[in-house]
């Protein structure tokens, strides 16, 4: 069987989503069909869920250096950052505070879309420039902030570039203006040490996908003494700053998933920054007129983001499909926008360096074997495609 | 082995939560491991995921008579009622309608505490009363409305009394009034033949754990034409309505529940409420001075719900757990809040017949045998806590 052939794909997009662990697997099993109660209920089956969601608390609180009241089961990052973010300002307006916010331009769009949705309902927003390598810098941070800002909302690690920023210098700058400080970790929880007493993190959003989770979970860290106010209401869980059934099943899954990130950070980002190491040097030793995106030290290990002048990254990403490797142009939540990037715009970024662009991300299921069969597919239909290219003679 | 040790603990309350049935675990699984892929990846694995939550969306669209591209895929149906109702409301606000909202007082909280948010948000909303066996009188609703009605939002079967509306008629009066008609049909979708185009219904949620799928899933059906604000900003996923990164497996489960769902439909009614009738007949005629609540002809299948009079339901919850009996006494998601039901207060019920409540709400894996088990041990606990109760003297 050719290792091109369609069920030997090869997957660098550990950025987007990731195959939820046999171990996870195994845990989340009797939740489904033994242990269904609603947590809820003050019956065993109820009983048994409730203790299976206390276990599970735990362990993502242990994860980030949380007291397990401290975290709020939510349906994902997204809802997290739409919960920590109109959840702080609509709080802030109701009790006569200043409500503006800071954030940066290059969040996710999960964070983005909810700061443009509460311009649209009278808030002030204000968004942060960053660097050439995507960082936002603490000075711009300083210069911005004032007594009316409520929030400050800057993300831990990129989705696209994987530049990580300096939380807990941001962290200080919004605690001096009496403003609280959120973090999208979606990213880098699980990926990196991170201790959220120690940065000074007031909330933090984080993903269960993309740490070899299931899908459909993820939380909000929402430091004791800060307050903000639901976005869904109803039934009162989650201490009625999120209404509805518990996913039981699936926050078992994501507690396990925090579990093994806690004890295998180490060998995670050895192995992973090493492959993407690898990874990167022969892009840019093998094909010419590439470039490593964001910055090269402080950066998430899973990352390799680059820009192939002369070349579609969408054409490439459909080529390299074709050829049996899966890749992304950034954030595949962007895809369907048919926008470009406004990650990359935002670090000043021309229009063919956007365009040129693609995303590598990997995890601990990749291989140097698949490294080298990935960069040969690359080096491959980067050529091909440059042939075609009105800018052939530039580039090929 | 004791009929009555905890392993082999008597399920009672399948209107709080349902086993997920096998079929639908073996249909969830490749969703873990080996389709891992984020729906907004054009690659292959994306490609994938994508393709599984087309099949799942007709499988939800076909179980109610709706389109695919109506189904709006949630968290859950707490989620779908918060969509519809702070989704319309608001709409209708930003372009100018009259926003006034009705609904019953005999409501989940995920559709009264919505409403109760509008309200501080500067909404008016109008609570229907209801008979004393849970119905919404069209006539009331005829009363109520007016031009300045943007929703009416009745649900389809009471979640403690599983009293079932005229959503039909409700839905005709809402529209001769040009409002939106939305129901809450998380404990009727799946368990009664719904054609929402026939009934005329505009918005309706849905949920996946009641009928047997994972927890974490729900969706809302959105009639075509229908106009409504998302409450999740984001990647801009399920057509903008409801961003985050879909929880695939989830969806994939919920889709084959309805699909099982719609093929088991008369089986289960049939099944569910010859088991049902029979317990209600047996509690009635066994125990003294107990009698069914709510209607007994527009009824859900599964719903048994009683008062015992000089008889506290949640002592009566905690003994029948003792003796290996799971059962409620109505919403799982009030318990917590240790309020009185607000939908037996709406019924005109005095303080002792609120107490004295318990719900039984049945499966299809319930058996005669169990009903037998369950009523001897609720005829012994009643008995038990009238010879304690300070009411001895009048029901023991």
């Amino acid at each position: 069987m050719g290792m091109n052939s369609a069920d030997r794909h090869i997957y660098f997009d550990s950025a987007a989503s990731t195959p939820v662990a046999d171990e996870v697997i195994a845990e989340m099993l009797p939740y489904m069909k033994q242990q269904y109660g609603n947590p809820s209920s003050i019956h065993k089956f109820g009983r048994e869920t409730t203790r299976a969601m206390q276990l599970a608390r735990r362990r993502v609180a242990d994860l980030i250096g949380a007291s397990p009241r401290e975290i709020t089961f939510t349906s994902g990052g997204t809802e997290a950052d739409n919960l920590a973010i109109k959840g702080v300002a609509v709080s802030a307006r109701n009790s006569g505070k200043g409500s503006r916010i800071i954030t940066s331009s290059i969040e996710h769009d999960a964070v983005l879309e909810p700061c443009r949705d509460l311009e649209q309902m009278g808030f002030k927003v204000t968004y942060l420039p960053v660097t050439e390598d995507g960082m936002v810098k603490p000075s711009d941070l300083r210069d911005a902030i004032g007594k009316d800002v409520a929030l400050v909302s800057i993300m831990y690690a990129n989705n696209e570039v994987g530049t990580i920023q300096p939380v807990m210098e941001l962290a200080q700058i919004a605690h001096q203006a009496e403003a609280l400080f959120h973090t999208d970790a979606v990213q880098a929880a699980g990926k990196i040490p991170i201790d959220v007493k120690n940065l000074g993190i007031d909330l933090m959003s984080m993903s269960s996908h993309k740490i070899q989770g299931p899908k459909g979970v993820g939380a909000l860290y929402v430091r004791a003494g800060a307050t903000l106010s639901p976005i869904l209401h109803g039934g009162g869980q989650e201490a009625s700053l999120r209404s509805g059934t518990e996913n039981v099943t699936g926050i078992v899954g994501f507690g396990k998933a925090c579990q093994l990130a806690a004890e295998r950070m180490q060998e995670y980002r050895r192995y992973v920054s090493e492959l993407r190491d690898y990874l990167v040097d022969k892009v840019v030793h093998e094909i010419p007129h590439s470039r490593l995106n964001g910055s090269r030290m402080a950066r998430i290990a899973n990352n390799a983001h680059f820009t192939f002048f002369g070349v579609n990254g969408e054409d490439l990403i459909i080529k390299l499909d074709e050829k049996g490797v899966a890749a992304s142009t950034g954030s595949a939540c962007s895809v369907r926008k048919q926008k470009q990037s406004h990650v990359l715009k935002a670090m000043g970024f021309s229009y063919e360096e956007i365009t040129g662009s693609l995303r590598l991300s990997l995890g601990m299921q990749n291989t140097r074997k698949e490294v080298d069969v990935a960069v040969e597919a690359l080096a491959e239909t980067v050529s091909e495609l440059r042939q075609l290219s009105p800018f052939k003679s530039k580039y090929a």
